[in-house]
């Protein structure tokens, strides 16, 4: 698909340049938004904005606007003027908006929201009002909502009514005189049922919701194992204030992902889903806390060989092998950490099994730690010709991989317990603590060994 | 919720022993599937087999045996006996029922399809040919399709008839007497639509499909960029097959990125998902391969270290800053690669911005490079009042930082073009190639100026 986008945005080009108005049009009339986006992201700003001017109609406008960045929606929304920023904000979904009024400066939305309906203005500001990473923040108000007392035919009727503003209403949310949320039914089974049945006696009533502060992992999470295509969400009343669809949940979870994939090389987490797109500075100040952590750590690694100089003056072989201990350790910590990291946040690996998982990783180290250790012991009685460094070498990694196994899955799951993000125990600070730990039993060894058996 | 299953385990583990099968039941009949996947956890095979028993219905038999895992499947579908087995498959959805016989052994499986309707059994036959991660191999065929010449009352007339045999009929998808696929309304469009009016006229033509030998992970880039509810699956000539729901492209989106997540860390690929439960011996096999390349690799690095043995022995704390050199390349590569990894699967970094992407990442390395440079120098010469050691160390730790950046990022980016899985450069193949790289760098410098300084 890459080639075909790059190919309509140099035709694009190539058509603004000789202003055929008409054949711009079509192009884009006929582009989903998703395919637009990436249009756009081979055109200059400039020649963006001068498609948006081209078109007439605030829905698609809106429809298009809110696949794109939060930077390029805001140079568009000030191209196009304030008045025409305001319809267009009316025609957007309540979460895209609210997104996009959260993004710009507080005077500037203010402004913005003055200009709209009272109503839709309200709505939004309600949702500016939640927490990030909230339910609350992500949720939209485009939802069909019924009192009980209907008949399926009179639902269909006012679902008619309703439906231009609705975003999803393939689940029709039933509530009591109050809004509080007691049942849901499907467009499917609105439609199946017999048109007199009245839809207290078929709609679900044990409906699955979540809150409007939780969070949105938690969210995303109900919404996978339930495999709903939407998810009401109440205040703690019961009340229901709006609804997250499935499409809003995929985008999320994606940027979840990220932002653990991230955290667990160390990078922080402030910059999240667009770190790739940052400046050097931003990116380097991103990664400098944990490295720093990691400079500390190493520090102390580095006192434990001068602390053992004299068996290294000795047998300055020692030496070489710095790097496969080192290298090892830190691989199986990073393996085993990121393993337990990626088991809880997909649910597979239960804090309460701690102990049994730890057993099990243990095991794994054992296992790879006699493997590696042997070959690695041949390799040295081989290459220097000093079974006594075979001995402390061998001895060392296979030691050094048990404790990386162990403490990798450990800490994850330590974290978890006392709430911090475990995915910051996979990066920069497993590998550290294991390379100090791995030194330690390798030089301790050496200098013991050497003594009694040198 | 966690708690709450666990109490309802056991609840139900006391509600077996006294036999009281109404009470059991009751609990059973509103769980939904996910909830007593998550009770079936707690549950004795032998216990979840009697619950099974206590199910007269073999709709909700097989909606709640879907989400279980293809282990406990099988225990249960043998206990139950081929007759009811059979009963049961055909109640599943075709994906669902493909994957159970994928599974199990398959003359097992011949026997359960002889057992089955032979409509039925072909439908699942026809999914069992296709390869696996391919979209024939995830995609049902529960879908509704309707010819062209319907009126939007006619159409839903005929969705009413067909329906219970459908997953999902928020799409109806239009073919032509080939069967082949010209057009698609939703439900939604359909409700809303003139009752008089054909659907051919207000049908979308331009109908985003998948093929069924496209790459899952194609098919899920699809469905979160267009954010449809389900895709249909075509063979080339455009004949319709089927569909992928949103619902199982979630399930597959997890699993590729802990498929992902696992390679980073240079986890083998063959065993994905299930790493996490696997015995200790497939976990260390799964793990041993990459460590087998780092072993080899850290062996140049020990070589690197005996080829300068001179310089070594000549100012032994250069080996106390081996750890930093080699712990910091190593955090610094790992970051950057695992930065351009994540951004070429979200689709965030583009192939063809290659030079531009390196470059960026150039700048950071040597932001970090110099920061931490410095400060390791002026580390080096307090520590070990010597003012050559600092300026090889700061000088080497900044080239270090800045290689590891760059061929971080370089490396997922070539494995791109020529086709390797990125992932599988981020994890202990790039911190093998940083380390050899920055000794190098560490130990060739301080030869050189400590000859030319010291």
């Amino acid at each position: 698909m890459e080639d075909k986008i790059k190919d309509l945005s140099e035709k694009i080009i190539k058509l603004l340049e000789e202003v055929k108005i008409q054949e711009i049009k079509e192009i884009i009339d006929n582009l989903y938004p998703t395919e637009f986006t990436e249009v756009t992201d081979y055109l200059p700003v400039e020649q963006t904005i001068k498609i948006f001017k081209l078109i007439k109609d605030d829905e698609r406008i809106a429809e298009l606007l809110s696949e794109l960045s939060s930077e390029l929606q805001a140079s568009i929304m000030e191209a196009l003027g304030k008045e025409k920023a305001s319809d267009i904000l009316e025609e957007m979904d309540t979460d895209d908006a609210a997104d996009f009024l959260g993004d710009i400066a507080p005077h500037e939305s203010r402004k913005l929201l003055d200009l709209m309906p009272k109503e839709e203005a309200e709505g939004i500001k309600e949702l500016l009002k939640y927490e990030e990473n909230t339910a609350g923040s992500i949720m939209n108000n485009e939802f069909v909502s019924l009192p009980e007392d209907l008949t399926a035919e009179e639902a269909i009727n006012k679902i008619r009514e309703l439906s231009p503003e609705a975003e999803l209403i393939y689940y029709i949310y039933i509530v009591d005189i109050r809004e509080k949320l007691i049942g849901v039914i499907s467009l499917r089974d609105l439609i199946m049922a017999n048109p007199k049945a009245k839809i207290s006696e078929f709609m679900e009533e044990d409906v699955v919701s979540v809150l409007d502060t939780e969070d949105q992992e938690s969210v995303a999470k109900k919404m996978a194992d339930y495999d709903f295509l939407a998810l009401p969400v109440t205040e703690k009343r019961g009340i229901l204030l709006g609804i997250i669809t499935v499409d809003d949940i995929i985008d999320i979870m994606q940027e979840e992902v990220t932002e653990d994939i991230h955290k667990m090389v160390g990078s922080s987490e402030a910059y999240e889903d667009k770190l790739i797109k940052a400046s050097p500075l931003t990116r380097a100040k991103a990664r400098l806390p944990w490295l720093f952590v990691c400079m500390a750590g190493e520090m102390i690694s580095g006192s434990v060989i001068k602390f053992h100089s004299d068996t290294l003056q000795a047998v300055m072989a020692m030496a070489f092998f710095i790097p496969i201990i080192m290298a090892m350790g830190g691989n199986v910590g990073a393996q085993s950490s990121t393993i337990a990291v990626r088991g809880l946040a997909t649910g597979q690996l239960r804090v309460d099994e701690l102990w049994y998982n730890i057993w099990t990783e243990t095991k794994v180290g054992s296992l790879i730690g006699i493997i590696t250790g042997i070959i690695i012991a041949l390799v040295a009685l081989v290459w220097q010709d000093n079974y006594v460094l075979g001995l402390v070498i061998g001895l060392s990694l296979c030691l050094t991989m048990i404790t990386a196994a162990t403490v990798g899955t450990l800490l994850p799951l330590i974290f978890t317990k006392i709430k911090i993000d475990p995915a910051i125990s996979a990066g920069p600070f497993i590998t550290t603590i294991v390379d100090v730990g791995s030194l330690l039993i390798y030089f301790g060894l050496g200098t013991f060994l050497f003594k009694i058996l040198g």
